[in-house]
């Protein structure tokens, strides 16, 4: 089973404060071999040039919510992220990628997450691979409908790298080293099986798929009323069991987890999300086992 | 010797991302009898908010360097914080506010830091107090002819809290706790010293004196070439030997603090800083000591 991968796209600044994937990409840009492989090519692009100039995540909209197929055939929608989210995907098609990785930040401490766009088995066993040879890796899966309006979702092995805790704007050494060895390690992977020579993976490893989203108690005006509790935040993928805190008021009131069963919050307060209406997401933790395959 | 303080301004939202204080500002909006002492009036003041509503630290220049007297005499300078400074200027005059505390936070690891406009005895008898009170409380002074344009240069007692880390845009429920009890602790010594019932100082307290910026290294176009090294990364107010690492350049190579003697940073990586060509401040860690009075 070879992956049918020829050429990569590695993408930075799809949102323009986030600046390890700025700066890698950049990186990347002036010194093309590092990423280079045996039989794989890979191009860097910094996708959203306006906004990394400005230091903002997006100019009029957010870039990586505007990748929808509707969307991009829709010449109606041509403000600034909706022009260049066109040509993106043109220049992905023109290029024959095959899989795409998008380098981006959060102010949740999620670590290094890997975010998959399919289930696609392949994509699935490079996920465990990663896992293996760094346990500090977490694989996150949103539900398959909502996999469509996002810069990876333009190829079936599309993965979003989400490296935290750290603020928009901040380059943070260890969380750009370590997302530069993760960067490697997939390319070697993807190398190693082109050449018919697959690296290891074991036979199951932990995702977190995601439920539901849990916003802020806001009041009637939208205007938030509390706070992550000081016992949640930073705690993403740890459990929250039904009657744990999860709020707190400005006035230092409790407000509790009411659901029925354990839950692993991520993207527990992202400042991106404020706007969304998003506090964190709740994820259940489930164990993957590939087939084994009879000798 | 009585503090001659009868009217505290509190600002929040000097920076339109620095939530801590945005919040703490409105809530006391709302419910303005918890910052009411005796003998004491506190008014409440959200500074910039065009920067508030855009979530934006300004919108055309930096609010908290344009307090410099000759700026605001001067006429010619009316963009939207320059403006606004005039509006704040005036009000703090007309309202004849002796006390300035203005809230703020910081993407570097400053903790509860406290930054004085003078060194007014009574202004270090409160600093010497608040360190007592909480260990954590550090206590930081630019160098007296760089203390003019900031919003706290208003009146000779003005005070800015800096807390931190964290993210602009992010509500973070212990520091928002922590910068509140703060405030109380500083009124309540107010309150107190105009009642003739000081309350007890050490005699002596530590505090940090700025002793120069120190900019990322750059190429001559201007960008930065290298970051925080992660062993300095978040270690404010820890020292920094000749010879310890300062930054990391974007393919791994050292790069060592060269002065000649320790120093202790400040605002390490503070993201609003890289406009300003400023990686840290270097300060200088001394001792306090008021003279004893003799009985």
């Amino acid at each position: 089973m070879v992956l049918p991968i020829q050429r990569v796209a590695l993408v930075g600044g799809t949102h323009g404060g986030e600046l390890t994937g700025v700066f890698l990409a950049k990186k990347f840009q002036q010194f093309p071999r590092q990423i280079q492989r045996n039989g794989i090519e890979t191009i860097t692009l910094l996708a959203n040039k306006k906004a990394i100039a400005m230091g903002r995540r997006y100019i009029d909209t957010d870039l990586n919510r505007t990748f929808h197929p509707q969307d991009l055939a829709n010449p109606q929608l041509m403000n600034y992220e909706q022009s260049i989210a066109k040509t993106i995907a043109r220049r992905i098609q023109q290029e024959k990628i095959d899989f795409i990785i998008d380098l981006h930040s959060t102010t949740a401490n999620m670590g290094l997450t890997i975010i998959l766009r399919s289930t696609h088995p392949d994509l699935l066993r490079l996920a465990a691979y990663l896992t293996a040879i760094n346990p500090q890796v977490k694989i996150l899966q949103h539900p398959p409908d909502q996999n469509t309006s996002y810069l990876r979702s333009l190829v079936e092995f599309g993965i979003a790298i989400e490296v935290g805790a750290v603020a928009n704007g901040l380059l943070d050494a260890k969380l750009f080293q370590e997302t530069e060895d993760l960067i490697h390690s997939i390319l070697d992977y993807i190398e190693a099986d082109r050449q018919g020579k697959p690296l290891a993976a074991p036979t199951n490893f932990t995702f977190y798929h995601m439920l539901e989203k849990v916003d802020y108690p806001r009041n009637k005006h939208g205007e938030i009323q509390a706070m992550i509790h000081p016992q949640l935040q930073f705690q993403d993928y740890k459990p929250l069991h039904p009657g744990n805190p999860m709020f707190i008021t400005f006035d230092g009131k409790d407000i509790f987890y009411e659901g029925e069963f354990t839950v692993y919050p991520v993207f527990i307060n992202e400042v991106a999300y404020y706007e969304k209406g998003i506090a964190m997401y709740l994820t259940q933790k489930e164990e993957y086992c590939f087939e084994v395959q009879e000798e």
